[in-house]
């Protein structure tokens, strides 16, 4: 590894120079970096508790039943002197110096089988529901103070269709009352919540959480979890029009009561997702998270943004590695700003340098070298997120494939008949390599549009790695985890991304 | 064509609805529709004026050089009664009904050979100057009110190079001198100007624009110039540092006056570069267009924006086809928002519903059906384009051709070598397949990063076009022409999308 920038990133005087080499060289030292990094709180209130036997919800009560379950076993924990629940506190503070441990952890868990010992009855349920598209039109036409009729008029106007959205937004209705009756008839106690209903307090108090949507809403629903005992478990609420890879097999939207009886008798396995967790650092950064679902942006929120914008360029303090407060599900997504997020920061006067297509960065993986990229972004995915964004990133199209075929063919005057079917097995052979278990405890790496000329190389475009170590070069972009929540991300910024087994989301696999 | 549901947007009644079908009947006969569409002037003050001979440019006056030099004889200009410049006005008003005929003379410009009749001599020439990063990082550190020794101190936390942003700066005023000396010394009149001082009048002022920086700068110069007869003339002055493919060759930098001589004897050709123009009608459109570029954005123009976006969701009129008042030199691009755009709209309440990174559309291609589609955007582009972005999205990384043909040969048992030679060979010739010539009157029309599931199927990935029809169904979303200029592109907007060849942009072809 050349250098570290972030260490360096604090130096005014000689004095504080040598002082960030030391912690330079203290960085370099795995180990000693791993205790540095993970001594931090996780800010936003999110800070793990050591939990008392009080504070323990049935869920966690049924460890035992969980080992069985394909939970990992409580020693292998890197000897921590905790055992269960109640080492929850030294564990998450244990950051980098248990990730390898807890990587050889994960494997295990990934293979935990389907054989199931205890199961799982939990007393209080919340059901995070999505907004539809019928919904979301109502917001809206009702904020201009339009009527049902207006809304009517001006989604025929829009080539829109009235009924078809009405129609989606009952059945996902139907489903959702479904969920929540099946609930409350086992004597549940169930708390039906949407987007902005749903906060810190509801899944504290929640044993397990559903979300009942699409895999938008699983992602929201995951995003407020940070107990790895309390499972999410995602209801698919209209399996014609939503994909639902996050989800329940369909058949249990329409027989919920099943899945139930399946989750009392164990007849499933727990699914640990693996996870992906933020280091940021350096110059400018503000690790506050902004929502890019936010229903609203009210006027005073609009004000603050306003003031901190006006600020923004006189911000220059070098912060150390903060631990972000989210868990990426899917992937974290860095480059040009695609978000909401921007919009705080139109606020403020802003120089734009380049076309804000490209991002500029240097790219460190695995503790390698630094390299210096340009492209539409950088993508980092966890294997869940390898179905979502990143496969589309990454995808060849059949018409690619046929056409290199043919170039290959050619230059070898090969005897290859390219039939429909050769073209098609190789193009989802291709396909599928990008995909891999959501419970390995790797991440793919892809860079979107590599832009490459005599300036910038693009040797390093894609591949599994541990570690992702990215230095922000460019002027308006930011961070997105799960395309849900988004961070500043502007030159002189550092984010160390990697997973730790101990920020796993805990789901359900039931049988089709 | 199934069904266009522009002409649909308007009917609040059984009436007005019957007329809106009459209309549409007449759009789908091509000749009564392109008349239809072509008769609207260029908002924004760009309204092609028909010109007198006073108001000729000694450019234009050269007129009998230019057939020689390329330029498409006038008798070729489908019968319009006017020839030569005084024609423009009529012929720029026939839109779509000449694009055919206009079409087969772009090809023939295409083939117009290197032979040069008359040479080119301006007597006023604008020289628009690229902001470099150095001048960027002063006005922004200057903004916060801090001096040349803070700016140094804050590159160097950000571990930026303060002595290297500073030679890069000095390479390029460096050669913008030489290029401005040179005109000078040839008794040109010169006026040298920034991106902000760079305006309609300034074009009108002079025979020739010279774009003195890397292509960002040639875009920026030539999103100015409507007038055919104009040429934009671009020079990469840190050609260290920028790939200039739309510059002269690099040893023109040094040795401008050369470069001179040649236009003065026609040692030269002229080509004309496609360019791209937009039709928008639906609902909710703005025709106002936003620079990206803007250095600044001021608080009133701010607080203006937040008006705009108060009332934005009551605006339902429906509005018929709008030229927009820009053309596309690289491509227009169609997606989730990544620009400063955004950040006016952020001052409105903007209700989110789906995750940014996803934009859904409809497409129409030549006249074709119409397809639902969801991805991550839009690219439709020139032959000059096709060398920017667009090939971004396309091209194929080595890596991938490796593992294509691995695939293949393992399924098909083949004998085949995978040398390096033979992977490097396909990549690139697949890749060149994605380029070609700027003067050729279609567009290449990529899906960036296509979502194919149950519910959207991705069949149309990319091919050449002469028009795309795209109707939004996105919420926050804008059309992009050369990164630099964006419209607001939300749900009920539909853009038609095509090649009008009296929009090409003339440019000069000088050999190495």
């Amino acid at each position: 590894m050349t250098c570290y920038p972030g260490f360096l990133c604090g130096c005014r005087c000689a004095a504080s120079r040598a002082a960030a080499l030391r912690s330079l060289l203290k960085y370099q030292a795995a180990a000693a970096a791993s205790s540095l990094l993970a001594g931090l709180p996780l800010p936003g209130g999110f800070q793990r508790r050591l939990l008392t036997c009080s504070q323990l919800s049935p869920v966690e009560s049924l460890l035992p039943s969980f080992a069985a379950a394909g939970f990992p076993p409580q020693q292998e924990s890197s000897g921590s002197p905790g055992r269960g629940p109640f080492a929850l506190g030294q564990q998450s503070v244990s950051g980098f110096a248990l990730s390898r441990l807890d990587q050889r952890r994960g494997r295990s868990e990934g293979s935990a089988g389907l054989a199931c010992g205890g199961g799982f009855r939990p007393s209080r349920v919340v059901v995070v529901a999505k907004t539809t598209r019928y919904e979301f039109e109502q917001q809206r036409y009702r904020y201009a103070g339009l009527s049902e009729e207006d809304l009517k008029q001006l989604l025929a106007l829009k080539g829109s269709n009235y009924s078809g959205l009405l129609e989606r937004h009952h059945i996902h209705t139907k489903n959702v009352e479904h969920v929540v009756d099946s609930l409350r008839n086992e004597r549940i106690e169930v708390r039906l919540v949407k987007r902005r209903e749903y906060d810190e307090d509801t899944v504290r108090w929640a044993d397990a959480v559903i979300s009942a949507g699409g895999d938008g809403t699983m992602l929201l629903a995951a995003s407020k979890v940070f107990d790895r005992f309390k499972p999410v478990i995602g209801v698919n609420t209209d399996p014609e029009r939503s994909e639902g890879h996050l989800c329940l097999p369909v058949r249990y939207t329409y027989s919920f009561p099943e899945a139930l009886q399946k989750f009392y008798r164990g007849e499933f396995r727990w699914q640990w997702r693996q996870r992906i967790r933020i280091y940021l650092e350096g110059t400018g950064i503000n690790p506050t998270p902004v929502d890019l679902h936010e229903q609203q942006l009210s006027q005073e929120q609009h004000s603050r943004a306003l003031v901190n914008g006006r600020f923004y360029d006189q911000r220059s303090e070098v912060s150390g590695p903060h631990l972000l407060p989210v868990r990426a599900l899917n992937e974290v997504f860095i480059g040009e700003s695609l978000s909401s997020r921007v919009n705080y920061k139109s606020c403020k006067p802003s120089f734009k340098f380049s076309l804000h297509r490209a991002s500029y960065y240097e790219v460190s993986v695995d503790d390698g070298p630094w390299e210096k990229q340009k492209s539409s972004g950088l993508n980092v995915c966890t294997g869940t997120g390898s179905k979502a964004w990143s496969y589309n990133i990454n995808k060849v199209a059949s018409q690619a494939v046929e056409e290199i075929l043919k170039i290959a063919k050619k230059h070898e005057s090969l005897n290859l008949p390219l039939s429909r079917e050769l073209i098609q097995k190789v193009t989802n052979e291709y396909n599928d390599s990008l995909l891999y278990s959501p419970e390995e405890p790797k991440m793919f790496f892809s860079i979107r549009e590599p832009i490459a000329n005599r300036v910038f190389s693009s040797s390093l475009q894609r591949g599994f790695f541990s570690k992702v170590c990215v230095r922000s070069r460019c002027w308006d972009a930011c961070m997105v985890v799960d395309g849900g929540t988004s961070f500043e991300f502007n030159d002189g910024a550092i984010a160390s991304i990697l997973i730790n087994t101990e920020d796993a989301l805990r789901t359900v696999l039931l049988e089709e």
